[in-house]
C-alpha cells in the first residue's frame, strides 16, 4: 500500500553532478518537510548502500559512507525489484550519463518507479528507446524529467514541453547548446578585439576545465547533436538518432585517429590556419562564426555545425560560456522565446533536477 | 466524493485574454481526454453559463451562447457552493483583472478550488491578502498558479520558484516588465538611429493598441510596480505592496489630472523637451535610457524607473514589445539566467494560463 506522505528517492551517480544534487536533496528535505523525502539506495558504479527494508539512509556523509561500503550495486532487474517492493512511491535519480542506465528507463516506469535525470542518452539514443520509455511511463502513470539533459538547469524542456502542450506551433529551434563551444568561439572570434589562436583557445578551455578530458568529445559535435535529437523529438520530429542528419566536426580528419588527447592538443596548431580561414570569411562579411545548432520543424531539418551571425544577434552577442535558445512559434511571430545562461557546472546541473523531482513528487504524493 | 478522472473548469473572464484561453482549452480537452476537462460555469461581469447539476457546457459557440444567456454571474461566496458541491475537483481559471474577484480567492481555496490566473491585483495588492491567498492554499492542498501575471507566457514565474524551491539564492531581478514600454523607448531611443518624439511615440503606440485606453495608466509605472511586487515575494521580501517602494512616472504633474486620455495626448507634445533632455544625457555617456524595474534581494530595494545602458546590454538591445528579464543568482555567478520574448498579447498571456492549468490538473486529477 502506498503511503501518500513519503517519497522514496534512489540515486544512481555520486560524481560532479551527484554530489551537487545530494546537497540540493538535503537541504530539500529538511525545508520541506512534507511529503517526507527518503533516501533508500546510493550506488557509484562500484559500491551502494541500502537496506533490505527500506530504511532511511542517512545525509550525514553519506559520500565518504558509500566508498566504503561493502554492498556491491544492484543490476537493474535487481534494482527494480527492490525499489517496487517498498510501501511508498519512488523516485529513480539517474545523474550518470550511462546507456546501461538509460537503457532500462522503460523496465523502471513499468514497474511504477518515476525518474528524474540529466543523462541524455535515454532520450537521444534510438528512436525505439525514446518510444519504450515514454510509452512505459504512460502505462503505469509513472514520470519521467529530464530538464538537465538540455541546457542544464535553464527552463529548456519545460518549456517546450508547455509550447507544445498548449497547442502552440513551434517553427525553429536555433541556439548554441554547449558550455564548451560558447567559450571557445567567444574567445576565438569575439565581437570585439581580434582573439586568440584556435588550438591555444581549445589548450585553455581544457585547463579551465570547459571540456571533456580529450577535447575531441566536445569538438565532434556529438554533444550538441544528442540536445537537439530531444528538442527535435519534443517538437514532434521522429529523428532516429543523433547521427542521422548533418553534425560538423571540428576535428581535423587527420586527428581523428590519433590516440590520446594530449597528443590531439600538441598537433593541433598545425590546423590553425584552416579555423584562421572560417573566422576570416566571415569578417569579411561584418560577422562572427559561432558553433550552432538548428531544428527547422516545417521542413525537418536538422543540423549542426559553424554558421555565422551579425554582430548584433543576440547569438553572437553571448558571453563566457553561456547559451542560449531561440523558441521561434505561430504565437510568439517574429521575434522567438530567448533562454540564456549558464548551460554547464555541478549546482545547475542539480538544479535542474532537483527542480523536475519537485515536480514530480507534487503530482505522485 | 471526488472522481480521479475528470477536472471540472469554471472560468470567470471571456475578454481578449479570455477568448484566447477558451480557443486553447478547447483543443487541449480534445488533445488530451484523460482526464476529461469538463467546462461547468463561465461568466462575464454581466452573464453567465451554468447549469445546477455541473453538466458540460459546450465548447460550440460558447462566447454568443454566454452573451445572450439569461444568467446573472453568481457573487464569489455563491460561486464557491455551486463549485464546490460537484462531484469532481475544479479550477477555477479568473481571467479578469478584477480587484473584487481576486479578494475571492482565499475563498475558493479555502473551499479546495484550484486557481489558475494572469491577473496580478491578487498577488500585488496587500501583503494580508498575498499571505491569506497561500495559507489557504497550504491548508486545503488547493493549488494557486500565476505564470502570466508577470511577462505573459513567458517563464518566468516559473523559473523563479525554481530557484528558490532548489535553494539557490537569488541576489537580483532585473529587467524590462512591460511590453509597452519595451515599445515606447526602443521607437524614443533606439540603439542606432534618432528615434522619434516622445509624444509622437505615445501616441503611435496607442494606435497600435500597445497601451491602455488612457495611455496614463501605462506610463504612471503601476503596472510595472504590480510585477516587481510579485517577484519581489517571490524572492522572498515581505513588500508591503506596490506603493510601498520608488516608482517614477512617466505622465507630467501638469497632465496627471487633465480628464481624459485623448486630452492627455493632445497636451502631451508641449513636454517632449523634458523626455528629450533624458535622452541626451544618456546619448553623451554613449548609452540608452530604458524604463526597467529591479529588485535588490540583499539590501530588499525595490524600484521602478528610468536607467541608462550601454548599448551592448541585452536591455538595451531588446526589439520591439519584447520583455526581458535577468536573475543574478549565486548558482549563476556574474551572468545571469536571462528569459526574454513577447510579453504580452492575447495568445501568450492565455499560454500561461493553460500551462498553468495543465501543471495544476497534474496535480489534483
Amino acid at each position: 500500500m502506498a503511503s501518500a506522505r513519503q517519497v522514496n528517492i534512489a540515486i544512481i551517480g555520486a560524481g560532479g553532478v551527484g554530489k551537487c544534487f545530494l546537497g540540493q536533496l538535503e537541504k530539500l528535505a529538511q525545508r520541506k518537510p512534507s511529503p517526507k523525502l527518503v533516501l533508500t539506495y546510493i550506488s557509484t558504479s562500484k559500491k551502494a548502500l541500502y537496506n533490505e527494508n527500506h530504511a532511511a539512509i542517512s545525509f550525514d556523509n553519506v559520500t565518504s559512507t558509500l566508498a566504503s561500503s561493502s554492498q556491491a550495486p544492484l543490476a537493474p532487474s535487481k534494482l527494480v525489484n527492490y525499489l517496487a517492493s517498498a510501501s511508498s512511491k519512488t523516485v529513480l535519480v539517474d545523474n550518470t550519463s550511462s546507456q546501461d542506465v538509460a537503457d532500462a528507463y522503460p523496465l523502471f516506469l513499468s514497474n511504477g518507479i518515476s525518474i528524474v535525470t540529466p543523462n541524455k542518452k535515454a532520450f537521444s539514443g534510438s528512436y525505439k528507446l525514446w518510444q519504450d520509455i515514454f510509452n512505459a511511463a504512460e502505462q503505469s502513470g509513472a514520470k519521467v524529467y529530464h530538464e538537465s539533459s538540455v541546457g542544464a538547469g535553464l527552463p529548456v524542456i519545460s518549456t517546450l514541453k508547455d509550447l507544445v502542450e498548449t497547442g502552440d506551433e513551434v517553427t525553429k529551434i536555433e541556439g548554441v547548446f554547449s558550455g564548451t563551444m560558447s567559450f571557445l568561439f567567444n574567445s576565438f572570434a569575439p565581437t570585439s578585439g581580434s582573439g586568440g589562436q584556435w588550438s591555444a583557445e581549445v589548450k585553455k578551455a581544457k585547463e579551465l576545465g570547459y571540456t571533456e578530458p580529450d577535447p575531441r568529445d566536445d569538438l565532434n559535435g556529438l554533444d550538441v547533436a544528442r540536445k537537439l535529437t530531444i528538442l527535435a523529438r519534443l517538437a514532434g520530429l521522429e529523428v532516429e538518432s543523433p547521427t542521422s542528419f548533418p553534425v560538423q566536426s571540428l576535428i581535423p580528419k587527420e586527428l581523428e585517429s590519433v590516440s590520446t588527447g594530449d597528443e590531439f592538443l600538441e598537433k593541433l596548431p598545425a590546423f590553425d590556419s584552416q579555423m584562421e580561414e572560417v573566422k576570416n570569411a566571415a569578417e569579411k562579411e561584418g560577422k562572427v562564426v559561432r558553433f550552432v545548432g538548428s531544428i527547422d520543424v516545417a521542413t525537418k531539418q536538422v543540423k549542426v555545425g559553424l554558421e555565422k551571425f551579425d554582430l548584433s544577434h543576440p547569438i553572437a552577442a553571448l558571453k563566457g560560456s553561456d547559451n542560449i535558445i531561440s523558441f521561434y512559434t505561430k504565437r510568439y511571430g517574429s521575434n522567438p522565446l530567448i533562454i540564456q545562461g549558464a548551460g554547464a557546472g555541478g549546482e545547475v546541473t542539480a538544479m535542474g533536477v532537483t527542480g523536475d523531482l519537485i515536480k514530480v513528487v507534487s503530482q505522485i504524493a
